[in-house]
């Protein structure tokens, strides 16, 4: 379980826009895809040198610039210099520890995001961070790892339809941030299901594993929640701004990206007074298993108890005690036991206490 | 239980616009009403064909077409089309898993609420999306089944008694609005008895389904809440909106439903202090029960095992042991037991414990 | 316990402005009391017909109209016509399970609140709804039932001294408003005792009833501060209004109503805070009370486990147990077994659980 | 334990402004003290008649007044014309049980505050109310009895030295609230102490009245919040005020009263919860103690009870029971309970219980 | 464990202003150094006389005088006349228990922050306090003790890279801020691995010492939260400030600054919520075993208790009992004895209790 975060590599004391990569490299090589795109035509290859990106800065059309693997900070740097990206912006792109946020700097907007993932066999959850960075014509777009979340989105831009080529550069980023947010839902639908899961553990099958898993669905709704809760002021910031980046036809969508963004901070608040739910009905049955074990022993203690005196009277040893030569005796006293043992048994019953 | 909300359907990745069912399809054909009314006359009729809603649209009439099921996307897409219905409004009526929520674009608004009602058999509670879309003369709304919520207000359009054939669409719209807010109350009294019995269940016959009960109580008010929260924005959104669509009129009705919003959201928000309140009476009443089921035990076992070991002691087969051969032995350890079971009993008085 | 409140009579689907009492009747006969009044001339009369009411409308001096009583909705329609009342503010003089809430229309100001009592042997609290209405000259308030918390007002009213009667009707809806705040002390005041008295009880003399109690006073302050919660904003509203109702002079008494407002507001929640701390208490000396008895039953069984053991050695019937044949094997083993209960009770001891 | 308030001596129903000492009379006679100073002179004395004080009212200089003693309404009354005091602010000055608060009149500004004090005996908190009005060139402050908090300020008055003679009677009333500011601090770290030795006696010598002493920390607490939590809004509101009486030098020591306000508030909140840690911490010990007990218990009884069986066994009577007549019956039956014993303390070992 | 300050040697009453150290004095001589530097010149020395600071004052370079120790009030005053400081700011730089906070002036800045350190034998949390006053061409920094925080700044700032020699005073005030804060970041991995160690602590080896350590983590977050939770309101201040002190081009950094500040506050916060979640775990562990200790107590003891019964049954020394005389009578006991102990075993089975 690892939802604490490293902040190791960064040096306190390191003058500010130092570009240090914070986190671990996920990737053996940096991979960068570029996209040129009109209304009429597209251009998509794959980049090996940093420096095949720069004729595409300066033409007419959209270039949206993806890079996978933040390692090599020569990559950052140079397509820092070629968009003019403040050296802090660049380092905001390398700390992948850094909590989403958006800056609004006048000829770009940088925004970072966190995409999560739920490990289908260990039910960990992955957190990678996406840094956006658009201006007038271009998107440049950061993953620490590669990624299939805007694979549906480069199919969309090579077959051209609906809005994404005709609408600019802004439009685009939004789209960006949309799949990330959809993406979302799935994550938290996988938690709602756990959440399900365990509500029907607890009433029919408690185990040993049920309490660690509890934790771990707590832990991660605390992790997803940190991940989440910024988007909202960021979504907004985006769309109250008033940078000359954002087209007024974007709006709306941005508008709709709130109310997403809204939607999955709702839903985590929920899913987090569920399992708290969860965990005191957890606590509870537990708790009322013990008792019901507790009430057998009790029952058979307090039946016996009083039994066990009085055979053991019985078995004294002394000259003179009349009973033992009494001839029924014996039947006698276990008349009388029998007896004392209806009386605490209709004691109980009375009660309610069986 | 199903407390938590399915999103599957929603691909990551669509184009933001798609037309896609988020949900389960509850009705087997789309079902068409249309009013059309003005303060002299009215026309209503079940429409078989989307078209047949097209040459009502330009006249000088309000006009309310209601749509009960929705997952012919088609018809959604026709009556967007007839409206000038932006295909984000569109998305949003057919994701049933939205938020509720308000967007205002220029010629129309669109309101997102929920539907609320508990099973009476399964005492389970059911939610159903009602999208209403209102501009100038003209309202839609879109409900996933067919409900009966809507019905006195046909009998009052009928009627034409009262304000609402006298005002515009705006008011009609609040109309719709009104009477699903009114009927969260009875879902909320409904709740509250809910409650009481619950209350009167722990202090007097407390069972294995209370817990359950209560759990099953925590959860649907979380349900609820989730439902009725965003309310009391929509409303005052709606009030405080400068659209020309809400006339003056209408803005005192706004603040009387905003009044009933809020009322709603109070009263959700002090039952889940009521059932937080339950839950812990259950957690004392248990915990009490198995105090006083410990304290019979502790009392015979306090009293018994010093008594048997007593009886234990005579029961030894030393040769040598005086006592066994008085003529009294017996009667002696017998008043010997009796006042050491008094004192202990006295002791335990005392202490209060008994 | 009747905590949650009752909606029943409001039938979803009513047209807005409708009049239906929500609630219960609560006394048989509507009665209407007028006072009308200036610096001079006071007169007192008490209405049989609401019609007798008309001519008072337009004089020059200030007119207090009080109804007691809410079943005769035609009462409330006259006067509603009388004085130009709102169908909505006629529906919610009627409707007791509103929440308190202030309307400022145009040509009158509606307040309607909610008046507390401590039913002295039952203890439970009664709730009663108080409507005022003010504008131009004159008052109208409306209570579910006969009521003497307006006596005070009314004797200070014949007597003509103070400011009273020389200042306008935004300063009487003040005095009786700030009458009902002052009620709240009273109410408070018997609260704050309960809670010494619980605190008390908890230390001193703990009984099966302390828990219904905690929960009762628990269930009393949720009510309580539902109840005075909306004042705050209510009176905060009444100050702040632009209306022309309010008279400058009149502004430092709702300066002052306000601070009595949020000192009863600040008042329940340290209520709620202690009283959350008396059941934190109460479970604690439960607990420790348990605890307790289980000492007892430990230190009885652990002194009396062993000892019993070693008479069942002895008790054994081998033909060869030499032991039994030792001439001081009975003393020795009595030895043998306070050296043992002593060796524990020492081994308590030092463990500190003595 | 008194921590909740007495309104008792105020009736419902009184004319606002009337003149009622709520609370208990706390001295016998009134003091009153008039200092008159300007930078050169100063004059100081008691006065024995509130009309000895009119004269120095319209003289040049500052005039500070302060009362002992709030049950003579009369002085307060007189006072009260002679400084022109709303009648709502005398009754203010009276109404000890009132919230902390501050009023902005036009000729002059309200203010009160609670003073706490840490009786050393009975470790109570005693609280009275200081109630300080001033206006142009006159500072009068009102205490329920005698105190010495102000005698530092008397004596830098006297020696003249430092800002407080040059400045206004703005600053003069700051250095009255900064003194009983600073007095907070005094409590408060008291009360941090008492912490630090419940957190020390919980870990090392819990006891009976450990859990008492949590109980009424948290409710010194809850009081020292209620006094504090207003002072912050009192001074900001001093600060951001518009009167003329607030004299531009002042802000600036306006500012840092309310840096020291965040902090005491700060501090409290902290301390809060640090209690609410001492009382987990609390019942986590107690429930630790228990659980070893209990364990002992557990431990003896699983080991003894196969034994004492056993043992039962051989002392059967049964003419026809074979091992009774074995030689070694005997040894070989120790033997066996002594193999029994270990392996029962084998298992208890494995499982990490002792 | 230290977790709540001390405020002793402030006396309550002194005149504000008054310059006396509040807390301990930690080093024995107070150190000053000083750097005068514009692009290309930079000086460096160590001050012995406070005195030799004063030739620096109006010269065009950027000066910074940093000291260490702060009993010596006289540098304090000195140094503050020589930059017009006011009074009450030279107090809060002596005020160490202050809390964080800023002070805009006209013409300076002050900011005091709270520098914090992981005692790394003790695990104490060590808390000092750093005061910056930055005005026109100057910045004084007051440390408690001697630290190597602001070492790599010297670094930077005699190689003359980057950007710090370059821009204002102000710039050169947000370098020291912003090594504080980096530093939080160390202080924050450190307690998050602690998180970590006690989760794997809870699941694998839990001990006594396991609750002290959650207690003390606790503690310590409550204290990092209090010295970083103003930092986001200091530097929000200082970005949005009119003063002319901040010039243009620190804002994005500061905005920098601002992001940490968030994240810091945001991470306590998530450790906060992950703590009481280790303190639930810890709880629910501690519980489970006692319960399982329990069980096997339980089934000791409900199965030898009727067995013991039944061998004190033939224990009995009736005359006439009998089965004694049986010649297959013990058998037949013992095969009844192992019939009730597998009957009781099955029922445990049955009931999932084993």
């Amino acid at each position: 379980m690892t939802r604490t975060q490293k902040y190791r590599k960064k040096k306190p004391g390191l003058s500010p826009g130092s570009l240090v990569l914070v986190g671990e490299q996920k990737v053996d090589t940096v991979k960068i895809t570029l996209f040129d795109y009109d209304q009429e035509h597209i251009e998509e290859k794959i980049v090996s040198n940093v420096e095949d990106c720069f004729s595409y800065r300066n033409n007419n059309r959209n270039t949206w610039i993806n890079v996978d693997g933040l390692h090599d900070t020569e990559v950052i740097r140079k397509l820092g210099d070629l968009f003019s990206i403040h050296p802090l912006s660049q380092e905001d792109i390398l700390d992948t520890a850094n909590r989403p946020k958006i800056d609004d700097l006048d000829h770009y907007i940088f925004v970072s995001l966190k995409m999560l993932q739920l490990d289908s066999k260990s039910n960990k959850l992955i957190q990678e961070q996406i840094s956006i960075i658009f201006g007038e014509r271009f998107v440049v777009s950061f993953q620490e790892a590669e990624g299939d979340v805007f694979n549906p989105i480069r199919e969309r831009l090579r077959l051209g339809k609906g809005r994404m080529r005709k609408m600019g550069a802004d439009y685009f980023a939004y789209t960006l941030m949309d799949s990330i947010v959809d993406n979302y839902f799935v994550i938290i639908e996988r938690l709602g299901e756990r959440i399900e899961d365990l509500d029907e553990e607890i009433i029919n099958k408690l185990s040993k594993k049920t309490l660690p898993r509890i934790h771990d669905l707590k832990g991660q709704l605390i992790q997803v929640r940190k991940a989440v809760w910024p988007l909202r002021d960021i979504v907004s910031n985006l769309d109250r701004t008033e940078s000359e980046l954002i087209k007024d036809g974007t709006s709306i969508f941005l508008k709709d990206l709130y109310d997403h963004s809204v939607q999955v901070i709702d839903t985590v608040e929920t899913y987090r007074d569920l399992t708290s739910g969860l965990f005191d009905m957890y606590l509870t049955t537990i708790n009322n298993r013990t008792n019901d074990i507790m009430k057998v022993l009790t029952m058979m203690a307090t039946i016996f108890i009083p039994l066990t005196f009085i055979v053991g009277v019985y078995g004294m040893n002394f000259h003179y005690l009349p009973e033992l030569d009494w001839h029924y005796g014996y039947h006698f006293v276990w008349a009388l036991m029998i007896a004392i043992a209806l009386g605490i048994l209709g004691f109980f019953r009375k009660k309610g206490w069986m």
